[in-house]
């Protein structure tokens, strides 16, 4: 159920019985020597189709570009600003609600996404919440991000411990290896440097973490792992999402 | 220490030891049938006052206007759009950053302000990011809500446990009762709805909770409370600020 | 009778008996040597809290950063860029036009701002102005400079004559003493350098006026001329404003 | 001297002796039953342009749509919003000054231009104020409004006393007569409304002023008088220009 | 019938008639030693001024600036950036639209714009596009070169075969020529640089066209070749403009 | 050698010998009742993937959403406006020219992409062209339709002849057909409704083309002649991409 494989007759035959969409989100950024520059949106891409496929969930394009100011000293890095992606945002949404979706459920991949994305809902919101006589659309957004769910948290620490770290973890790692086990990297990873604060702007970011990776082991990962986070995940998101159809 | 009771000889001054500036940042919005509307204004800069006075610390003028469009069905909210916000903080921190000013430390009173200020310190740091060698001017911005600092948000459980809710809190209103106590207010307060999820828009928000509170007791409000919730917090934000200052 | 010390049900009730606002707006900039910086916020606020009070006209919170581009060489400024102002000012008039607000009265308290208030209003009309068949909410603004009002521009030219110039004016330094008699500076001043012409950029500013002052003798400023100054302009404001709201 | 009638090598040669331009700036707006919709731009055009001959100074393009939204409730009014003229200006005056131009003296037609021209100015000059190590171009705007020139007024109270009047004018009538002979318009003037507050949109704007005339007897218009004082008018913009080229 | 020349009550009388209008679209740019910055404007003013007056066509006030950032390098030049040339383009059509205006029909000059002119019309459809049960205005715009019409060119190849070129083209400097014989330039002209691909920035295009002409051989321009063309031209616009009317 | 599936440390690697990428734009939009809605991104990023393996080039992120507010009629459409697109294109080129790509080569897929991506390439070079002393990055950008080369077009009219048409063409269609041999729909066609003339907005497509195709007979599409498309794109382009690094 993924739109981009859809025809629009298929959609209007869906829109009879459901208003909801999952819209995988990431990020083209920088994860360290061995993981790939497009781990943030590998990884809520894999999820979320296989969650559109058993539960026969609409399933958008992934946005693959997010913010990721603080990656661009790392050559292969794209960064929106955030205004670039709360418009962005904008335009998707009001896009899918004109036809009749009302509910969007974000599944990200990126944690530099999380306050862009919040503030495009509100910004979309605010459309409606200017208007003293609004004839809303009642469109309602959610974010979740995939590695926060318990179930995969849980299993991250199980696996990893503390050396799962902020950033090229070896669990994001895991499900691309799961995903492209051809194009699985090895590479010397020298000592992690030690986290006082999150880094500010581009330059301050490789200053701190000069391999790009955030207290992350990533040579921990393996395949197997990823497909094991990658059940557990498909499990949590198809009862996250449920649960937010009901209570909204 | 507040810029607005300084002359610029006397700015000039306080730079040669210091970069550093607190920024009171709130909302004027509805806050329940007891609470006043400049509530989220009032609290960080009651406390930022008090500590910029006993620490010597800069107090830059607080943002009196924040994110708040899921208030705008009770009349008197003001609400920025995420967007103008983003602008206006830009302008803030440009226009202090140069002339010297490096280390901006925002003290929230609105929960809803968060992600927007986020992504206002993003849009600020991207200016950075998308220059390959930049002359940065090496600005760092924090973000701190007086009410989750650890010791803050243990007496507010101590006086309130689950009366502390989201919106129109007790502790919020008490430490408006302390700073005004000329303006302390009665109102018959009905039922609290329960909780279900976060509103969305305004007409939403009005919806869930139609007297404005989410999941609050205002009436357990005292000012004697609000004297003692400010004394802790300034002695917690002292430590946080003396804390980022040195960390950064 | 401050929005910021109201609850919203208070604002609904002074709803049903007006639709008239008074708004502070003034500037954070330098104010020469005995200048406080926050000065073109205190005088239009000082008085603008004294007419609510007397009248029980309802008065916003106070615009505290205006378009001072002009003054970002000395420290201590902070500048919106005229785009930014007129976002803000959208969305305040926007915000409170929601719930019932009609008439807004800026009393403003800094020259800098006069051209881009007018701009805002006019974006603000233009939003209704485009649509052929408008469900106008007919808005209308007014600017309203408290130092241009007859009865004060007479006071200080009485007071000072020719020493009062055109920036860090002993008559508003003089408000401000009164409204902070523990914060009046004493400063040595230099010459007054004579005035050619406006200012363009920050640097021209400087260049033509190095101890931030445009023709004004500051040192002329006493707490009593303040209190005589704010006497006459809350009368002032009083008629203005009730001439406004009857004639439009 | 205009720009449109010239080579760049022609301009080349031009930046040698001066960095000065004029720039006509006006309004595409109903005038009344009488006035022509160019008139704002006629007659700046018509006065910029035999400065120009006279005295060797470059006249630019006219900038023919202006800030109007007020009108736009009679056909054939074309406005531009505050934020788009800002835009455009920014992009004009940097335009030019990218290969040498550094003083803009802007002749202005439309009195509901000025506030959205300074602003533009303003933002001009954030672009350089905001810097601290500006390599300013130095650029300097000066808008003058024909109308408000001394002897240009004078001469309009001579001819018409107070039935000048503010919009669709005899004097601007007058000046678009005599440039434009073939186009003098007759019609029967109704009786002119009263005058009580500066209209703010564009329905209130004909309500208030329903053929479009703001207290101006535009019958008193002749070509003869059109002569005059475009005559005057051209005398008092070479003084005006030459006195801006020398203070700045 | 130029706009800039009737009254408002006579455009309402045309609206009874027609919906449609003519605006000719020009750009202020270098066109080699020999060509006139206005050109681009000069051609279309000239062409469709003759339309209008033949037909009874309205012509709106030529845009007289476009998008030229490549001819930057060149003093002279002025450039609207892309963004602000589609604002522009919005408030004129909207403009008009909101009495009665629905047919716009640009006659344009410069291949620079076409971009930027059709991204516009874009933005402006997408306004109506986003919205789910759309009150159109069934706003239509066309968007024609005049230089592209199969008659014109096929006289210019037969005037100058492959002298014709690409910018400075013998073609619009003939047309200037016919329209201001008073302003015919001299120039000895170089030889012209062979074209490898169209250049991208300002610095790039003068580096490949140091005289600013891309394969034009301005010299073999004359006035009379100038009158054949606008001869030809109104005739192919009038029936361009006919069949766009029919055909929408 | 997709940029998603590379480290950091290989884009480094790259960056030795090259400073080219070649990046897919697509939109998601309908396409009739047998094309799937992600056709316009999946042709070329089929083609570019294999350009980038079989030739070693690195290939960019698909921008999977375009300008196509005239499909907004259909569900499963979504459009970026192009102000949006703009931004979208800025940051993605700005973000890797920081790190040293310098020649931007987009595979288009969608046709109402044209103007607003050549405007997006004039409003990167204009951030260049209006500084005076640039120290240009020199960013090259370049806009290739794969439908458009000769020997894709050719094969197009050999097997489809004028069946062809201009959406939901059979030879795009065929191309997800061999992408997606899984996902070839099937639909009974009605009949093709006439052209007239491009479609403005979302309604105005829709009255005009009902099921959204416009002339094309998508029911001729087969797998193998994708096969056989691709095959000739794949070279095609080959030689374009080199033809373009050579020229620039």
């Amino acid at each position: 159920m993924q739109l981009h494989l859809l025809t629009w007759m298929e959609v209007e035959d869906y829109l009879k019985t459901s208003q909801g969409i999952i819209v995988p989100i990431g990020s083209t950024e920088q994860h360290g020597p061995m993981g790939l520059i497009g781990t943030d949106c590998i990884c809520p891409g894999v999820i979320a189709e296989r969650v559109g496929r058993e539960e026969g969930v609409l399933v958008g394009p992934t946005i693959s570009l997010g913010m990721a100011q603080h990656h661009l000293a790392f050559p292969g890095t794209i960064s929106l600003r955030p205004s670039t992606l709360i418009a962005l945002l904008k335009d998707y949404v009001g896009s899918l609600s004109r036809n009749g979706f009302r509910r969007f459920y974000f599944l990200n991949g990126h944690g530099g996404n999380i306050a862009t994305v919040q503030s495009a809902f509100a910004e979309i919101y605010a459309g409606q919440s200017f208007l003293a006589n609004p004839e809303s659309r009642d469109i309602r957004c959610k974010l979740t991000n995939w590695y926060d769910l318990p179930e995969v948290a849980e299993l991250a620490r199980e696996l990893y411990a503390d050396k799962e770290g902020h950033h090229a973890t070896p669990s994001e790692v895991s499900v691309t290896q799961f995903a492209y086990p051809d194009h699985i990297k090895q590479a010397e990873l020298g000592e992690l440097t030690p986290y006082h604060r999150f880094p500010t702007d581009a330059v301050d970011f490789r200053n701190c973490f000069p391999d790009g990776r955030m207290q992350s082991d990533s040579s921990l990962a393996r395949p197997e792992h990823g497909e094991r986070l990658v059940e557990r995940c498909v499990t949590a998101v198809k009862r996250d999402y449920a649960d937010y159809l009901k209570a909204s």
